[in-house]
């Protein structure tokens, strides 16, 4: 399958080689930008990145694709979507990254954003979707972050790619796994960085749950369950089935993630019911998904996510021996707390709330300073997506449905950590409210 | 459907009218029985039982079939079964119970158990299965606690009944809807009152839970969920299909019960899945289960269970304005904990350790000596069972089964709260060991 492919994927394309993009170190501006000593200083010094070997530190990195950053000690990003996530989470995480990361360029449609967003942060290249292809090709950033609605994903990452500009996209990676596979793709044709923004990849509550999972802590792993649930607003693209939104692609992901993630391993059969009732915001898509998946070694994962529901965040892995909570599990807004049963031992930890995003930053800048290939990939991104596709096809036939996945290498480990204090978010501009009601 | 009759119940039967069985009081025995005044004190003064008219207080109820109580203010109790649930629970909370029920006689085939048992507790009338009809026809007892292996509870209800016995019978009431059916038909014929031993039904907790999803505090109702686990001993009948063991069947149906008290309705399609795996424990049951319910109003219920995992016991309802979170929710050997939110507020609530046998004899002798109908009733069990034999035609077909059930009328409410102080569970005799590893 295309996606695992094993053919060697850093050559050139014969377009880009033409082109004679990659062996032109783009020029960096703004005055503002200082020069910071490589290697970066992550929360640990492992952060899932394998170590630059040390002659070649502060050096450029040989590989030619990323010539555009090379020569810099910080990557440069131009946000493509200004809407809630942005506004309080992604924009501002760039003051805590900032060793190696700058906020370069701000894309949308909206002339009130741009404005002010523009304003608040410092940020004098800014420009309209139509406009963005210039921006990509003007020298001035070197990697995009897109947080656009989820069917946006493909088109912004090809247009980015193809610019040949690194790519860090939001979650879900795309709605199908066709996006999914052309978005692989055109990063590897034009030899460009892509990276899915799972930011609890680098969440130490999260990351200690996986841990205990692997390690045999909890004994053998048994079963995970989850609830994942939120009042979504009215008018929100959440709701759109056109622009990707419902339960599943926007929440229920990461109960996916997170199972895929303590069982170290693929589901190999998927079964979820849909419910859905009279309100405006449901009308494209259901309010609730109830959800099981098969996994190897008779293990089961369950989890419910909705759209229609209090507030609930929290997941469950039991083991023959014990059993940890994360609850809350999947936030930004608010700390990870944990409660570690073992035997007739309870432990319980929390953490306090911490930026979720700079930790994303800081880690892709860093993949593409020291040439390393990110990790969550755009093959974690798809694995996601096609488990949601078999979701969906179980919830119009009623049967388990077998998603086809390979079994992948890599999993979230407390290497990953990057750790940094919670922000307070900033006022809301540009008529966006909260996702939430 | 038989269980639905809404035909008159209480004529005696030709044969025990031939008999003339029910209008012979029976002679009560034991010296120690001390009479109290009725009616019986509970922790409040509805305990879901309809008050006796005043004027009637402390006279003999008219009804005919209950003449062999109906001369006493005790009920006097054979526990048939003498496993771990019996001498951990059910014979101490006779001691809190004494102001409306006795422990009579004792029935088992292990020599040692009556003989250490019926000293312990002062029983001098005790027997083996084979001589259990006698006993039942002795006039010595009233009514039987049936604590048998699931497959037996239909032949000695049946035994009982037809000796013009009153049952109060564990769950599972049993294994196939078909004796259930029997069972309900066999104490209708006979005159006797059928009560199931929903412990939780009396339990302040889990009452308070069903209360805030009945009383509209969580806002309209979305889903429901569970994890109920423990490690199942080896050589435990629990672990036997021939003795009707199982992880629906032992701890699966608190799931159902708590989901079917939540919604106060029936679940209309269910689907599960099991695993099991090579241990000597599983040979001839599934190790763990999850199911999924739909109920009416678009309503969805999930949970796990499992005799192969590390304890868990909790459950979850959430409504469109908060949720409660129940953990541990189904334990009678630990209090009960809850976590109730509420927009932003959250609010813990814990329960001490309460004895949750003593307020089932408490209440069932209540409804024998004041005439009035138990809930949890036969078809309350039936219920359960129905779910539970639709659950095992979608383990082998892999597909929805909709379990066809009559809405009931009656729900646990917080009126049938009864509360005894947590006991010290006695030591076990007769090579009877816990029922978890």
């Amino acid at each position: 399958m295309a996606t695992r492919s094993s053919t060697p994927r850093r050559a050139p394309t014969r377009r880009a080689a033409a082109e004679g993009r990659s062996s032109v170190p783009r020029r960096r501006s703004g005055k503002a930008e200082r020069a910071v000593p490589l290697p970066l200083v992550a929360a640990n010094d492992e952060s899932g990145v394998a170590p630059t070997p040390r002659r070649n530190r502060g050096r450029l990195p040989a590989r030619r694709a990323t010539a555009s950053v090379a020569s810099a000690s910080r990557v440069r990003y131009a946000v493509i979507g200004l809407g809630h996530i942005a506004q309080v989470a992604i924009l501002p995480a760039f003051a805590q990254a900032a060793q190696n990361s700058v906020l370069a360029a701000l894309v949308s449609d909206d002339p009130e954003k741009l404005r002010k967003l523009s304003r608040r942060y410092g940020v004098r290249r800014v420009c309209s979707y139509d406009d963005a292809d210039e921006l990509f090709e003007s020298g001035e950033v070197d990697a995009v972050y897109i947080t656009l609605p989820n069917s946006m994903h493909r088109e912004y990452t090809e247009r980015a790619a193809r610019a040949g500009l690194h790519v860090l996209c939001e979650k879900p990676m795309a709605v199908t796994s066709e996006d999914c596979e052309r978005m692989i793709e055109v990063t590897r044709e034009n030899d460009v960085r892509l990276m899915i923004a799972y930011r609890l990849h680098f969440e130490r509550g999260n990351l200690e749950a996986a841990e205990m999972a692997h390690s045999g802590t909890l004994g053998d792993l048994r079963f995970f369950s989850s609830n994942f649930s939120m009042q979504v607003a009215p008018e929100n693209f959440r709701s759109s089935r056109k622009l990707g939104g419902g339960p599943l692609y926007d929440i229920g992901i990461y109960c996916i993630n997170a199972a895929r993630a303590a069982f170290a391993a693929e589901p190999t059969a998927v079964l979820a019911t849909a419910v859905t009732r009279r309100d405006q915001r449901f009308r494209e898509i259901p309010e609730t998904v109830a959800v099981m998946m098969k996994f190897p070694q008779e293990r089961i994962a369950s989890f419910t996510c909705s759209f229609g529901g209090a507030d609930r965040s929290a997941y469950e892995i039991v083991g023959t021996k014990g059993s940890i909570t994360l609850d809350p599990a999947y936030e930004y807004a608010q700390g990870v707390e944990y409660v570690l049963r073992l035997g007739k031992r309870k432990r319980e930890k929390r953490y306090e709330k911490s930026d979720q995003f700079a930790p994303e930053l800081l880690y892709f800048s860093n993949c593409l300073l020291h040439d390393n290939e990110p990790e969550p990939s755009g093959e974690e991104g798809i694995a996601d997506v096609r488990v949601i596709e078999a979701l969906n096809r179980s919830v119009e036939t009623g049967k388990w449905v077998s998603p086809e996945l390979p079994q992948r290498r890599r999993r979230p480990t407390l290497r990953q950590e990057i750790r940094r204090p919670g922000i307070q978010p900033p006022p809301l501009v540009g008529g966006v409210h909260s996702a939430t009601m």
